[in-house]
């Protein structure tokens, strides 16, 4: 026994040097973040010989910043303190449960955490992540219930750039095991997002095993395309290698995504157990993707039984780039004709496409077509979506 | 057009602008890391405040350090030099097609290139990746060929710390769509790695898609449990949350993975299209996964036709911890007697476990048990299992 106990620790102490061989340094022993009993956290960074480290994050009270170019809201900065072992420390205020993202900035570079494992990333930029448990912050954790199936498949495209491309799929707890159908939920990404961004900042996951197990959700098949339709697939996933977010603006709102979106409803529809009518379709998206639900719901009218617009960019689209984009009061006409069960709109009081949805509910209001509308505090980020998606998790297929 | 443009960029400038209201600094405008024409790579990190930044990674020759504890092989480390304009810049050799971790260290502590968002998890440390392509490094990387499925997948298990636990399965290009039924490799890592490892420093879903798109492997059903009983799943993706890797120590190597594998594998064969006998059934893995990997096949004669042995540890179990471990010439002779189709050994020369795998092959040789031998340069690292992976891919179900 202790034998094999000592060769657990060989083989640990050697895979650990050994896998050191790669690069130079062991992962930090610094314990960070930490929760403390009376719920601050403290945040930890093991750097002797720096000169400053701050952190930055979504914890911190927002601060307005005056440049040249205007007044920002930034998130707010403080210092950690450096202590005499070389580990620079700053303990928060109690934080109340929630989802929180944050980085360190190391003598002006903004780094993760290196002893916090679990990352996320956002287009371009990568953070630390941190969950406050009990109370909010439970929605967004790995819970001990039954957990669906997160996939990432390929599906065939006619498209003249790409033979496939890719997306996440989540089937819920009990899909692979039974025989029954279920509705589908088609979530979309904004701009600079793709397949990933919805499980990583969003959630998704964790939000869907835990409103099912709540009761609070039906079970739903969850699809999440990718809308940049000059990527096959998030950076680091696509033949075309790291392809930098910039260039991937062209074909995002050109009427490419909404004119090919069928085919994704079709695969899915031939591949998975779905329930294939608009009462068990679902179509919802933040920012520019609640651009592409809105074009989407009307540019197939009938076949989505619920539009979720969260954060919206309702601006009309271009109507010389696209067929999608023509026409577009007489669309809306005819999404409505169709009866959805729901049009949902969320959006925070200081969001800045927020004067953008007055206008979308005062027609609405003035046309006569029935929705739902939440207002939120707070602007475009990442904080409302999440919040959003359980509200509009729970009025649909009910 | 120009208004649907400039709305484009607009939305654009404030999603990264509010993006990095719940932070503070955008994503770097350094372009890092750049393949030059001639086949050098430049590393660069805009860190004007810095005092230094170096650059570590397995691109770089080894280095040998001295120091109480005795000497050591570590992955070399090279300065970067300071432009004006406060950029850091390594401009390195030309490198030979590969796939390459490294890191930055800045004034001392050891981070990801901020330029570069594809990054990979080892145990508990974070590098960046870099696929040198035109060579080896393609068969690492995503090509433009039918990819297959990858997916999180829960299973119940009756255990009696969890209710259900974590597995990555790869299905073939090809699967949703069809009827066939395949076969199954059952691929284990090592001490510290989890479902992950794998698909992240094993680059397993594209090695798989490359081979089968070239021929060189049958269309195979992959499945990646998570090896350590003490864990439901990978950290951040368990109820239990961040569990520290050492916490992973107890019931790795107790005989209770071994014990309930066949219930992998029969959840497996219930949920899956496979062929679900031993000539279409293949377990390996590195490191202690190859130690699970033979003590599986040995515990289970005649379930597993194809058995993969990468850098294992082939140290015996503890008898008194489990019966798995009991009896083990007994059980090897079992094995054996089932006349699998391929027993195969890829082990490092300078792999510190190099001498343990020279007495199992004395003992098969003795014994006249067949098996397949591959020696490969260096040592106990992904560079030498993603390459065994390839070989022993090549020779299974044919």
């Amino acid at each position: 026994m202790k034998r094999i106990f000592t060769f657990c620790l060989v083989l640990f102490s050697a895979v650990m040097t050994l896998s050191a061989q790669q690069t130079i340094h062991h992962r930090s022993s610094t314990f960070s973040p930490e929760l403390l009993a009376d719920g601050r956290v403290a945040f930890r960074l093991n750097a002797p010989n720096a000169q400053s480290v701050e952190l930055t994050g979504d914890m911190l009270p927002e601060q307005e910043i005056t440049t040249e170019h205007g007044t920002w809201k930034r998130a707010g900065v403080v210092a950690l303190e450096r202590k005499e072992d070389g580990v620079w420390e700053y303990i928060s205020e109690p934080l109340p449960s929630s989802y929180y993202n944050y980085n360190f900035i190391l003598d002006g570079v903004r780094i993760t955490d290196p002893a916090n494992v679990y990352t996320v990333r956002d287009i371009a930029s990568t953070f630390s992540l941190l969950i406050v448990p009990g109370g909010k912050g439970d929605m967004f954790s790995v819970q001990d219930v039954p957990h669906g199936t997160v996939s990432r498949v390929w599906y065939e495209v006619c498209d003249k750039q790409h033979k496939a491309r890719r997306m996440s799929v989540y089937t819920p707890a009990g899909y692979a095991e039974g025989k029954e159908h279920y509705p589908v939920l088609y979530l979309l990404h904004g701009m600079g997002g793709d397949e990933e961004a919805w499980l990583g900042l969003g959630r998704a996951a964790q939000i869907f095993d835990n409103m099912i197990a709540q009761g609070r959700m039906t079970p739903t098949i969850v699809v999440m395309p990718n809308g940049n339709m000059a990527q096959e697939a998030a950076p680091g996933e696509s033949h075309e290698g790291l392809i930098h977010p910039e260039a991937m603006l062209p074909r995002t709102m050109d009427g490419s995504y909404e004119e090919q979106f069928i085919d994704i409803v079709n695969y899915v529809d031939n591949n998975y157990r779905t329930i294939a009518d608009a009462d068990h379709r679902a179509v919802a998206g933040l920012s520019m993707g609640g651009f592409h639900s809105l074009h989407i719901a009307q540019y197939y009218p009938g076949v989505f039984g619920y539009v979720g617009l969260f954060s919206a960019a309702v601006f009309r689209g271009d109507a010389t780039k696209s067929e999608v984009y023509r026409d577009s009061d007489k669309r809306l006409k005819e999404l409505f004709e169709a009866q959805p069960k729901l049009f949902w709109i969320g959006i925070g009081k200081e969001d800045f496409l927020y004067k953008e949805n007055v206008d979308l509910r005062e027609k609405l209001d003035k046309l006569g077509y029935p929705y739902i509308y939440h207002e939120s505090e707070g602007g475009h980020i990442w904080r409302n979506w999440r919040d959003y998606l359980v509200l509009f998790g729970e009025q649909i297929f009910k």
